[in-house]
């Protein structure tokens, strides 16, 4: 019987060990498979609907708490759904303990100080949670892609990365890193989808298929990325993301893992509280 | 028969028109009334979900058109549902399109500038839904109340918040303020609620019984407020508020009557797109 799969196998190796690195390859990942998925699109909507409600208490203990920060960073290529996913997921969260962050091409203030400053400036506070759509890995593909970026350069990015995230991390932030990953034949359909429907044009322009000419530099501009900062303290997962509902419900269930997995509470009843009767 | 109550019948007369902003008295308004109730709960709730539909697919082109911008303001005593409105009226819309900002005590560095300062600085961008929570009007209660803001200044201040939204609505920014009204009696069955759970003392400071014990002089600032800053292009609504449904349903209300206002539609389609094959 075929083993049952387990977030972790979607988790890109930590870039220091060297061995399991080195078998590493995005390509390995098929994006049309839905390991977390229920089987239906019924049930993978029920089920997110039931993350969603867990995701929604647990954030307010988040924000009651005020001590830890948690980050989720989304990256994919264009169509990857990484609006949809936000908005799929964070449904049933209240809005108020909800910070989404879009990165958009530098401004020239941006472009005027190092990489990370602007990223800096939008990390979660304490009781925050942050979601990146697209994030500081912006940096480290679209210039190597279009040969902007020397390879040393490029290795020093990495490298700053990975130490800013330690930092985060090491400062009570809690990072969770999801590269959506769809299929080139995916891509072409959405793509088609928004060309043919007017009321989407906005959300498109022709460099887009620009890029997608580039769509091998681009897995390879990803693969490279990932493999060098995938850490203990700010893993990358593979989404397999040519399922929209497949894909909702693997980022929930990581994301649900990962709050889980900070022991959150209330903070203690306050004494001068006790018996108090409000006139 | 009583004539159908309509949202610009709990507008705060504007403040330049003496006669009618003289007759105005925010006592006359009935926190406990349900102007725009369906009748029950249930139905208050489908008509919510209803209206949220309907702002979720505005705002959607708002977002697409991306040249105006809209600014919600919630002000309202502690307990009136500043927080439970954000998340009842924005359950729909979608998170990538939304923005909340909630205002606390300054910190120093706000301290250090003028009060509109950190206000501006959060102030919608082109294609942008914000909702304040709290705001520039923080500073013409609070120091009113505590008598820490002699009478010329408070009024050199109204008129720096007329200056600053007129402003801001000249660059192309619509803007809708609620005042959540309750009752004093809702209110301590608020706070009690909030002290006989201890998973919400996080929500609650003893200082806030303080505040209370200055309910008339809160009422009197807030009605002196209201009438010196409601203006044809920031209007105060007096949203009464003792029953939470029937408050989510007006501001959803006032909200979709504003965005209808604003005549949004799809940018039009590129012509650089038309018949264009993706390969």
């Amino acid at each position: 019987m075929a083993k049952k799969p387990e977030l972790d196998d979607f988790r890109v190796p930590y870039f220091d060990d060297g061995k399991k690195i080195a078998k590493f390859a995005l390509a390995d990942f098929d994006p049309a498979a839905k390991p977390f998925s229920t089987g239906t699109k019924d049930g993978d909507r029920d089920r997110l609907a039931a993350i969603g409600a867990e995701l929604d208490a647990l954030q307010e203990r988040l924000h009651a708490q005020r001590l830890q920060r948690v980050l989720l960073v989304l990256q994919g290529m264009d169509t990857s759904g990484k609006d949809g996913t936000v908005r799929a997921v964070f449904h049933d969260v209240d809005p108020l303990g909800l910070r989404i962050v879009p990165f958009k091409a530098p401004t020239p203030v941006e472009q005027a100080h190092d990489f990370l400053w602007r990223v800096h400036s939008q990390v979660p506070a304490a009781g925050e949670l942050t979601v990146f759509n697209r994030s500081q890995y912006e940096d480290v593909l679209v210039p190597v892609v279009l040969g902007q970026l020397d390879k040393a350069t490029c290795e020093q990015r990495y490298r700053q990365i990975r130490d800013f995230e330690a930092m985060l991390a090491e400062n009570g932030t809690t990072i969770i890193k999801c590269m959506l990953h769809i299929s080139k034949d995916a891509q072409r359909a959405r793509l088609q989808a928004r060309i043919d429907d007017p009321t989407k044009h906005w959300k498109f322009d022709v460099s887009d298929l620009e890029a997608r000419k580039q769509w091998d530099q681009y897995q390879t501009a990803y693969h490279d990325a990932l493999a060098a900062t995938s850490t203990p303290y700010a893993p990358w997962y593979i989404i397999p993301a040519d399922s929209k509902t497949h894909r909702n419900v693997m980022v929930a269930e990581l994301l649900l893992r990962s709050f889980e997995g900070l022991k959150l509470e209330y903070p203690p009843a306050k004494e001068s509280l006790k018996g108090v009767k409000v006139e």
